[in-house]
């Protein structure tokens, strides 16, 4: 497995690999691997010739008073990882040679799908989102990228910029790995003391229960709101930062549950915000 | 010589000739070619195995009251020319193809480098330019594209942003084609009356001068500006948007006439706002 921290090293390698008729998968992560990132790098082996994971804890899309310097690192377990996973090369540049100084450029998505949700909570981070992607896609030139379904929100604007900014490359939606007894992975986990990890469980069983009752024919979106609440605040130290139904492929309001739709939560317990969601299609 | 409208059928082609081996060159127009276009279409024949010319009068380029509406086109005579020259491809979209109901992405250089010159008289401008250029980018895959020394503030712009976000592909500059004048060939000269053609070459003139001054040994930027300006406004129709003489590789402000220096001015005759630059060296 090559490892790469310089951009100009990684563009080679993946100029050269598309030469030779290889495609190239790419799992862009901030690291601190858990089996959430190693599904996506299944799913990017099953899909391409080449797989490339990018660990790159992006500054641009941390807020102020966010956890930028505390969120956790380990590259060279995460490098073990990659390498059992059968990954080909890894790109880890740091971050001055990511943002030099002078860097001025950035990419943006504007509109509803990045106001809402977490574009309220934290302002500029899809911004630093979609710069960051662009350059990643850029330097590594995937045909596919691979992410994860519980950055729900995420996924829908870089598929929006892709598709709108004409990036050759397609953008795959992998679905959320959880532990056994339910509880999304997430590399901010690992700040939740015993009590909080305890209490998030709220989360998958809110949305779960959401699930069953649309199954068993609710449509009115206040009403399931007002549940999933109930749920999530039956937790004492739980602080809901937003519980949304919308569109599942714009995130636009809807009048009532109908379609593909996502039901999203972010949570604080403590310093530590979670989010979650689900799609349901009815 | 292939002619599509369709962001897809570009980029399957240029997809399939760099899995062959073949490098592109692509030199991106507004169409109403002259001689300075060829210039660069001449330019990329001699850098790159195919050349694409993508011919688009980009709507998010220009302002309110600006004349998006009544410039100049001929797409018939433009491709007529483009076949002439050799050209293997032309990409020209139509607007509601490159941007679609709900489009809201954008890519942006910020800072000094877009602030002053043109980006005070055009404001979004450049904006518009470097959403466009990704796209084009995007779609038709080049290995190098070619932009004139006429536009220099756009050519530094777009440098920094190939740069930054780490396109794999390279720019190069070609240099200003001018009448036997000394008239900067532009697609808007077809606006100008007898009477404003013939006072516009004060640019050039003017340009010139500097030049010799600064040979002879002036370093006094404000000198400079002074007499730059003496010979425009001779010219009675003229009115003077900017005259600036600035760092040649960033825009930066200059204590004196030192290193790269771009002496850029724009001006205006009547309804018609032109634009001329020199780069001198020191």
């Amino acid at each position: 497995m090559q490892i790469f921290d310089s951009i100009k090293k990684m563009q080679e390698w993946s100029l050269q690999a598309r030469k030779q008729g290889k495609s190239i998968g790419l799992v862009p992560t901030m690291g601190y691997l858990h089996d959430g990132h190693l599904s996506l790098v299944q799913a990017a082996r099953r899909n391409c010739d080449l797989v490339v994971v990018s660990i790159f804890v992006n500054p641009l899309q941390f807020g102020q008073g966010e956890d930028f310097e505390d969120y956790p690192r380990d590259l060279s377990r995460d490098t073990d990882l990659l390498a059992d996973a059968g990954v080909d090369a890894v790109f880890a540049p740091a971050a001055r040679e990511m943002y030099p100084a002078g860097f001025s450029s950035s990419v943006e998505v504007s509109g509803e799908i990045t106001r809402k949700m977490c574009g309220i909570s934290r302002p500029g981070h899809f911004k630093g989102v979609t710069t960051v992607c662009t350059k990643l896609f850029h330097a590594c030139m995937p045909d596919k990228a691979f992410f994860g379904q519980k950055d729900a929100q995420q996924l829908l604007i870089i598929k929006k910029m892709v598709r709108e900014l004409n990036f050759p490359l397609e953008i795959i939606r992998v679905p959320i790995v959880r532990e056994h007894d339910g509880l999304a992975l997430s590399s901010r986990n690992v700040y939740l003391d015993a009590g909080q990890r305890q209490e998030a469980l709220a989360l998958n069983k809110a949305l779960s229960q959401a699930k069953e009752q649309i199954a068993g024919g609710e449509r009115d979106i206040a009403r399931l709101k007002d549940r999933i609440s109930g749920i999530i605040t039956a937790s004492p130290q739980a602080e809901i930062d937003y519980i949304e139904i919308v569109n599942g492929e714009d995130l636009s309001e809807l009048e009532a549950v109908d379609g593909i739709v996502l039901i999203a939560v972010a949570v604080k317990f403590g310093k530590t915000r979670l989010i979650d969601n689900l799609l349901v299609e009815v």
